[in-house]
């Protein structure tokens, strides 16, 4: 039997706690799997007398992380303290130019640094590993970076935070508007205090980008990645696109091609036959379409202890094993630039609620701004108002539906009615996915 | 840049002439990938002159399959004969002992022989991979022994068969017979000429074995999987199933405790909710549930020549990166012997239907059989038969769902009606998925 393969946690909150849980629990069958044992021998946290329902104090303790790298008892380090920059990214950086194995959960930092990370990895013979930094529990990075290594992938997309589909299947499930529903899912523990970054898309953000380098050889790019939220999605535009046949889903999506890369963080509707539309609470899915394979889907737990915990020890095995190469699935200097494409040309169907006065000559100026930006309308619904009048106060919603076409003229519709009269309020609009 | 891995192919049918395709097509791509080319050097088929819409000029032909091994030009052999013994063995064999690494799509093989052949790639040092040959293009190969690798499985299952599943899928959409819809299955291609393997369950069993040992860390044991197909269920089942919240599938299911090993595949019924009821047509789908991982779902295409081309591709990618290691991802010696558990002690609940006389006294049998048998009925239906009689020729169909209980006892209870006078046909009996 090999010699053990010693890791150094930096970072002991829910996830360090939950790989320390699981290296016990699992640990003879995954010495047996990996061919060696996992031992942790040092742990570097902020407060070294926490209650964390483990036993820290047959571990080496570091008060620095940094310190952690020097120790000649540390073979891997496994970084869990997050943030983009600071203390994981120096951490990062000391522990592979010290030509050791790095394993990290922390999607902003891969998305931000990945490819300077993923070069001193290649540099020094060894690891970077980033599993749990991406949909959890699921192995999605290994599946594109290996499972569907051998296609070129047109298009990769998927719900990336478990924060959002919760929230957006609870309003689903329980007719709800945004606010209650976040409050509820922030005293159940499945949001966070502050749950911007969940909510305004750009933790799906840092997933999509990383998704996007490996399944499309090109380098990080996480600048270019349009991002909206879901914070102006109401009950109402969940009631109307199930009676339309579709979910509400936050969709990130990435596609590349001869034009460049596109990335997008947007909530959409998705039809309820595709698998999306099955993906429910806090569940994450990725899809990848191979010019081969074809449609792969992987679902699962996106977060949590388990979940992520899973994660973080795969790569530790992987590292263990000694089955790894580069980071992003081919040598950095091999990916490719791509610039963003201009999503204007994008053809695709929309759906759009104007919250519009309940007053005559309302949807004369819609529809004429429509007609104008060369926008076809498929459906239109509007309910309630059933008095209007010159001095009605009533705000109803209106929804549209569009024909298939290109975005530039639904954009240009929608700014054609910047500070219409018949506005209550800015348009909700919402990409359609038809795939 | 590293020296091209050079491949051997043995096979040019569907798969073959796909792989040949797929290194052409996406060449620049996996090279960058892999860190190497990956070069096609040799082949062996059958027949020299059949046109396979691929140039086959450009390869050394050998006749016999074992001619590539000898090659100094071949570092790697892919086998897509097909074939549990024969041949295909043959070829593993003498490849795995020239210390060459060994790609294969045979699932049949690996099923009886993957236990020797894993011994023997070890012994050797050398890649015994087989991707392909569970769920074509979805790795869940590597799923589990890599993905997953942090977790101790309890319980892995799904749609392991294509042909089944699209059989079923279509009998629901069209409200079919199975014959029926397996005549236009055949004329579709969807269905071989001898669709034995594929609708009596033991293709599926095959892989089910594969998925088992894997996941368990036990050794392959294909003689202990339990086996019924698809051939008994009829257009009634289906829409019954429906009516009650159900779809009716094909399902490979093993689990592993300390009684040992359970592997079972049947037609089932899975609830709406459950990801496996959203599979359709050829499509695969294999769930796996890990201690820390909660549940995993991958669905995507298994078979088809673009799909399984994708998972023997992936497998040489990993031979050229050198990234692979045991086959059943612990050395073979360290797998458990696991003896078959007895399935009566198992809770669930049955779906059961009795083709009977429309006679006075049918239900009092039937049910008192139950009731003898310590079974408890949660529904029953029986529709039509407007005018029983005694000398009534009528047979109808009574459903009954029963409450979950031990399967011995409905095992009693259908023991006690054989032979029953009400009854005109053996009873149909499919376990309900409630998990």
């Amino acid at each position: 039997m090999a010699k053990p393969l010693r890791v150094a946690l930096a970072g002991l909150g829910t996830v360090g706690a939950g790989v320390v849980k699981l290296l016990d629990e699992n640990r003879e069958l995954i010495e047996r799997r990996a061919g060696r044992a996992i031992e942790v021998t040092a742990v570097s946290a902020r407060d070294r007398g926490r209650d964390r329902g483990i036993d820290v104090a047959r571990f080496a303790w570091e008060d620095k992380p940094g310190a952690l790298v020097v120790r000649n008892d540390v073979d891997c380090v496994a970084e869990l303290v997050g943030g983009s920059d600071g203390p994981a990214l120096a951490l990062a950086r000391e522990t592979l130019a010290a030509g050791k194995s790095f394993v990290t959960a922390n999607k902003a930092m891969i998305a931000h640094h990945g490819l300077e990370l993923a070069e001193a990895a290649e540099k020094a013979g060894t690891a970077l590993k980033y599993e749990a930094a991406v949909a959890g529990g699921i192995p999605v990075i290994k599946g594109l970076r290996e499972g569907a290594a051998a296609n070129a992938i047109t298009r990769v997309y998927g719900i990336l935070n478990g924060t959002c589909n919760y929230i957006l299947t609870e309003m689903e499930a329980k007719g709800g508007d945004f606010a209650d529903v976040l409050a509820e899912a922030q005293a159940l523990g499945y949001a966070e205090a502050d749950p911007t970054f969940d909510i305004d898309g750009v933790d799906a953000a840092h997933k999509l980008a990383i998704l996007a380098s490996l399944a499309f050889g090109t380098a990080l790019d996480f600048d270019n990645v349009t991002v909206s939220g879901i914070r102006e999605v109401i009950a109402e535009d969940i009631a109307e696109a199930r009676a339309l046949g579709f979910k509400v889903r936050l969709v990130g999506i990435a596609e590349a091609d001869d034009d460049g890369l596109f990335q997008r963080v947007h909530p959409c509707l998705v039809p309820r036959k595709h698998p999306l539309a099955h993906v429910l609470g806090s569940l994450n899915a990725v899809v990848a379409e191979g010019n081969f394979v074809g449609r792969l889907f992987f679902e699962g737990a996106g977060a949590g202890e388990g979940p992520t915990a899973s994660a973080v020890v795969a790569d530790l095995i992987d590292v263990a094993r000694g089955e790894y190469g580069p980071a992003f699935a081919m040598p950095f200097a091999r990916l490719a630039k791509a610039g963003p494409v201009d999503a204007g040309g994008r053809r695709s169907r929309a759906y759009l609620r104007f919250a519009v006065h309940d007053r005559p000559g309302v949807l004369a100026e819609i529809t004429a701004a429509m007609r104008d930006a060369n926008v076809s309308i498929e459906s239109m619904i509007q309910r309630g108002g059933a008095n209007p009048s010159e001095d009605s106060d009533d705000v109803v919603n209106l929804i549209i539906v569009t024909h298939e076409g290109p975005e530039r003229c639904v954009a240009d519709a929608l700014e054609r009615l910047r500070g219409a009269q018949s506005l209550a309020g800015a348009p909700m609009w919402m990409h359609i996915l038809d795939l």
